[in-house]
């Protein structure tokens, strides 16, 4: 048995290579799970439940071991865990290095409180990086959204379209949704907590071996199962989380799967926020649109016009997946007993895929969005598409008190029809009408049709977006 | 066409009938989708961009018009959404007492901004419901908690007797997941938003409206489109989200569908927990466990004696189908454009059917534990049923001090495999293991393998899990 | 309790009004549950297992029983399916008639015989207003496909101009995929079968009636459950099949669930076959791109030029839904003994919902398709749009034997770049290339550069799609 | 950059070491790919449109071509799929060998018929392994239903005892599911399809090839794209599918995913039907129930006693995942275009997860049912466990004709009361009942209360499943 690659991210161009695949690889669930264990050595000597020089020994051994990764993963199949075989090789080697630490490995505990605390220091660390690139591309949208305030573009709804907007409101919608994803996610990661319950989320395996260990558990760790402040069990549970670094938990939470879910909602939020961008910049750099294009599009060896939006394609591809995984995530909130027969298996590989889509996905972002190319010719050229129906909505509203509300239908819906027809503009089919231009003057009629003059509160809703009003 | 009845809730046994039922059916979108045209006439005469008379004539017309849901359902085709229809309807009714008030009827505003508030306020009275069940399921659980606190069960992990807990601790776990989900869904309630952004989420047929009519628009409604605070548009949004009762958004959201996926998340999550403690009552239900059975099972026409968890069983089915649910909802966030061809058309069923099944869930469970019959005879019985294999743990970890840590799990191995074969009980065996019986005298023994003096820190937790302690 | 419709079809512009709405709806289903009882009434007169009066006094009943929906379905809370309410009313309505008929209603049976063969009638029925409307639309594909088989427009990769395609090859494409639905559901649909087992599978409450019964099972039904092919609860179940007409089962289902397995993999086949269809006809209506066009848009109060692509909208947005339904479906195949708790229930509405989402986007997309407007002119315009480009592989193919392939790859590239910069077409930036003009004269290049010419097989696979050529 | 293991199966003992992984990691899509390039060459050749010394040439670099698979992952990030950089090592290799054979390499494909073809080759592979796990499954499940045709146990509905079944018909219940999953992926396997179809699906590219060059396309290969039988590219593709070993496609279907629906269709309900059974394993191995054990249950490093049913709960957490992965492969339908931007991509990983999942569940079913133990006492004990409650139903059958149906239901209804009151079983809460006695000898109501003796069509049914009778 070598350690032979199983993967190694040829079908996730999504992530493969970036930050968050560093933090969620194998290599780093082992790592993670041997800090869970070496807390776990640690906290138990604080309390006086185990001699230091054996936490020291299982915190140096811990920390220089390399296990076989795909002898690893194939002896896992006999428990139907991980934790089972890296404990045995673990125990080993601090046997090796001194033999009276060995019995402290992993003591008191049950896999799955070594498993969820390093899937839980994995989420933070993934996460970290996460947060990392969701700010900068929360940076480049404001730089975006604050140049181009004013720049005017199509509004488009159910593809066709409506009335103008400005390009500036469009990238400070995408930026409000990336803060939205930070801020949620920020609060999840926050609040991950560590996992330490024992074989049935009592503890009570600690209560045993500080009853049997003379000497055990007395001083600073002294105190019965008996609902004090003072208990063995929730003093022992504070201090492997104040150890490994996560949040110290209100009860086990072997099948309390509240952190999981939330992490569920906050990545599936994410991957939606960052496909709401991605479907646009798709739209946007159509061959026929033209009005943004990434900076470095992907290219095509057959093709050398090509150049692909691809950063968008990759994060489009991202959002339609992190949903599914995450009704998996859900679905495992329904977990039974003290620990589930699959339930809880189920989380693993969709959480870790779930991370990593929403990594590369950030990082993706982050970079589509520093590159990108804004190209407001384009959008002017297309606003004037519709020959003026771009603007028909304003066009009634000022017709109406100087027409009547019917007559200025009946006028805008025979010129727009016979716009459409004759391929001329709603101007020039407007000026034939002559209840249109004994109320309007032509200058007048000009000015209403120009789209830049009709954004309404785009601006306005830029500057409360990015910060520079306050609300009213 | 005639107001046939399509669906009665006949498929629905899981909320017909409930609370939840009456907040979410057709007639109270309708209500809703009214409530808010009026919200926004209103808003309008405020700021004088439409008489107070209109504004009145609205809300009056409103208030009472009952349009034929069928033909109201099949006139929505057309146009692909059910606003286009009721505003005719509305619009015609009130042209009938008012016509100088017709105009006023949805102007300016989209259908998206009639259906997005309505929504939002379907979802705030239905939450409403939720949030009642939820408490009053935490309390019963609460006092479940502590009656049991001290009663001691089998913990069961992978289906197997693994170490005892106890009810107590089970229930106050059952408990946190439900305050999780309160938690979750009241902050979720709390920030729904009110929707408005006109045909494309600039707001400009308002100014248009306001530059066209004489008058309108000055006073305290002057202002434009300049990123001011006393911008026209926000200020009318601040005003209309006021009326509708729902908080005032900082941008039109009809492609920024936070609000949405937080509903999503916080739905998914609330029927997860809801589904947690019905699998356990399932499990702890079946005829050969019999530790808790609901107050009033479900009976059977066939079989008399059946007493099905009838409750559980419905909780169960909605945890199965809210998370797909929710993954269409997540799954809409990558909307296009300033209104998607799809997307959103995708979320409405989808977000109701949720509401109802969280809704019916809450209510279902909260029926169940103010019922639920616990029976410690049969927890007590059921401990015992490994023959003290349950305590093993406790044994290994008394017996490894005195005799080694090698000779003791051989002791125990191999009473744990002689009392399987010989149906003895684990005491038997150990007790005709030399090694055992010096270093650990009959008395010792008989006190160790006592279930109910292994609950580590069970009764800690429960206290710490209702706030009866200080958290260390 | 009155017949308070709950839903008219309000937020259902997607299947309101079409044929599979009254296929569905809540009186659909107890008119099926009906059909079910007369079936096992009949079966069991024509085995001698009840009177041949007692089962017309069943069927006479069952024919004009009108029973409140509304309380129906809040009857079903109880026990958590409407089946017992139901029976309820039907027994006593039977007692009223002719009292000694009263015990032969639903005798032997179990609520899930009646409501699983009720199910799987109603999806014969729907099944068969869908496979009319997919042979609609596949009938007006191949129509579009003939018609337009050598209708140049450009093919589309990663949202870019690729290469040349033809309309007929886009519309035969869509035809394979709804021709491939079609298939799918109608294997689907004959294959449904009846459900009848009895409490738990076994069909033992049969042969106990007709063993208590003096007289019963005699004749023509005698047979015990020897495993003989004369096996009275295999004779019975072929003959309710019969009765009720769908196909006979291997074996009762109650929990082996392929047949409702089946059909979630082809109701989301035919979601996502119309999807692709509707996508494409998203991109193509777009204002930018207009290539093709819904016969009758939809319209917009607001803007009078707008006209949505409301049905392919619809179409979408079903498509988005159906997955996720399926995906509740496919996990329901978990069930656990010989009636989950929970797992069944959750079936129900994610079916019925599933049926109509596809329901009404076959209704829709065969409108579409028999109104869709294709504009040949648009499409020919567009293909100009990148003055060449479009046919770059083309004229690398032709270059390369001509001056070295990595010349003309220079060549190209240069001349791509330039024309992008310079807004020139590729034709004149070649033409500005000695080593291109020297290797091809002006007509050759011109030629080349035709996209009309550079259609490939696209006319031969449309001819093959459509049947018009044998297989080489 | 090293060829360091991303992942090696740490998190996945559901498929970890199993054949599966084998046929589905990235080496063995890099080998797929490079197949189709293979193939794709030797196809050309075959029809003139390449000599044959390149096609041999490509043939033996791919064979001997070993690339650095991290590097590979990470160059896929540019053009978002991992055929770019593969062809550019491929081509690199060829040149070297030999420098005319190398524009031979991939000549006239796109990405996706290289990357499509893999994945059909690759799950092709897959399914294979699948398929003799299922047989091997259904023949040990075969044995099962055989050996326990009679075998009573209770049968078990809501998580309540209901009626006897036999252990038989619940073995032949999960061998018809694991048939059914059988049938259903040999099919798609069967026609499962290569890909060709260059940059939009067309094949124009062959066609411009075939025209460039002197003397290439002629002889059997000549042919326009007239339409016609012998249509160049029609006749590439054929050769190009048998040269892979996949079936011929009727068109090009980069946009057209049948293949791919499918493929998620039977893998969501293979993942069901083994999920079926294992629910049920899961259930009656708990330790309440104990009627079946595996084989060979995982140990607890803390708990010696424990013997978990690991291979079921792996299975279990296989068919949590399913269905989510297949409603992401359903939503990838709906694909615009000639390519989409992002639906294809988001195929890939879950098509694999999905295979993996599959298959590794395929290998733990039949390493469960091979070595599961049954346990024919327990069943019989626990079906004593209501008392003879569990046959009431036979009772009330047989006691209605002789004292009446109310008085029957009276009488049993009383008695369960009863029986479940004081503990006492049904039996001697009978005796106790005057009316009873009077109407039933002793000898014939113990007779009665004898639940191997209610069995119905169990065995009958049995002999069906297994084929041992001719369908009635």
């Amino acid at each position: 048995m070598t350690d032979r690659p199983v993967d190694a991210g040829l079908l996730n161009p999504d992530w493969a290579g970036t930050a968050v695949e560093l933090a969620t690889d194998d290599a780093a669930y082992v790592r993670a799970m041997l800090d869970a264990e070496t807390a776990l050595a640690r906290a138990q000597a604080a309390l006086g439940l185990a001699p230091a020089a054996a936490a020291s020994a299982v915190a140096a051994v811990a920390a220089g071991l390399k296990p076989d990764m795909s002898a690893l993963a194939q002896r896992a199949r006999t428990g139907g865990n991980p934790v089972i075989p890296l404990v045995a090789d673990l125990t080993a080697a601090v046997a090796e290095r001194d033999p009276g630490a060995a019995p402290y490995v992993h003591r008191g505990a049950t896999s799955q409180d070594i498993l969820d605390t390093a899937t839980m220091l994995i989420a933070f660390r993934a996460l970290s990086r996460v947060l990392d690139d969701l700010d900068r591309t929360a940076d480049a949208l404001a730089r975006l959204a604050a140049a181009h305030r004013d720049t005017p573009m199509a509004g488009r709804t159910l593809t066709q379209h409506a009335v103008p907007t400005t390009f500036g409101l469009k990238a400070a919608g995408w930026r409000s949704l990336v803060c939205a994803a930070r801020d949620r996610l920020a609060a999840v990661r926050a609040a991950l907590p560590a996992q330490l319950g024992g074989a049935a989320g009592t503890l009570a395996a600690f209560h045993a071996f500080a009853a049997a260990e003379p000497g055990a558990g007395t001083g600073p760790a002294s105190g019965a199962g008996d609902g004090s402040a003072g208990d063995l069990g929730l003093r022992l549970v504070a201090r492997y989380a104040a150890e490994v670094g996560l949040a110290e938990p209100a009860l086990p939470w072997h099948t309390l799967r509240a952190p999981v879910a939330d992490l569920a909602a906050g990545l599936a939020f994410a991957a939606g926020a960052l496909g709401k961008l991605a479907a646009d910049v798709l739209t946007l750099s159509r061959t026929e649109i033209g009005e943004v294009a990434e900076g470095s599009g992907g290219g095509s060896s057959a093709m050398p016009h090509k150049a692909n939006p691809v950063r968008a394609t990759l994060v489009a591809a991202a959002a339609r997946q992190v949903p599914a995984l995450a009704s998996v995530l859900f679905g495992s909130l329904a977990a039974e007993d003290e620990r589930p027969a699959g339930a809880w298996h189920a989380e693993w590989q969709p959480l870790r895929q779930a991370l990593r889509l929403v990594g590369g996905a950030a990082a993706d972002t982050a970079e589509l969005t520093a590159g990108l190319r804004v190209r407001p010719g384009r959008m002017r050229a297309n606003l004037g598409l519709t020959g003026g129906l771009i603007v028909s909505e304003r066009l009634a509203a000022e017709l109406a008190p100087l027409i009547g509300r019917a007559e200025a239908k009946r006028a805008l819906t025979e010129a727009a029809r016979r716009a459409a027809e004759e391929g001329t503009g709603l101007a020039e089919a407007l000026r034939a009408d002559p209840a249109v231009t004994h109320a309007l003057p032509q200058a007048k009629l000009r000015e209403l049709l120009d789209p830049a003059g009709y954004l309404g509160s785009a601006p306005a809703l830029v500057d409360r977006a990015l910060g520079r009003t306050e609300r009213s």
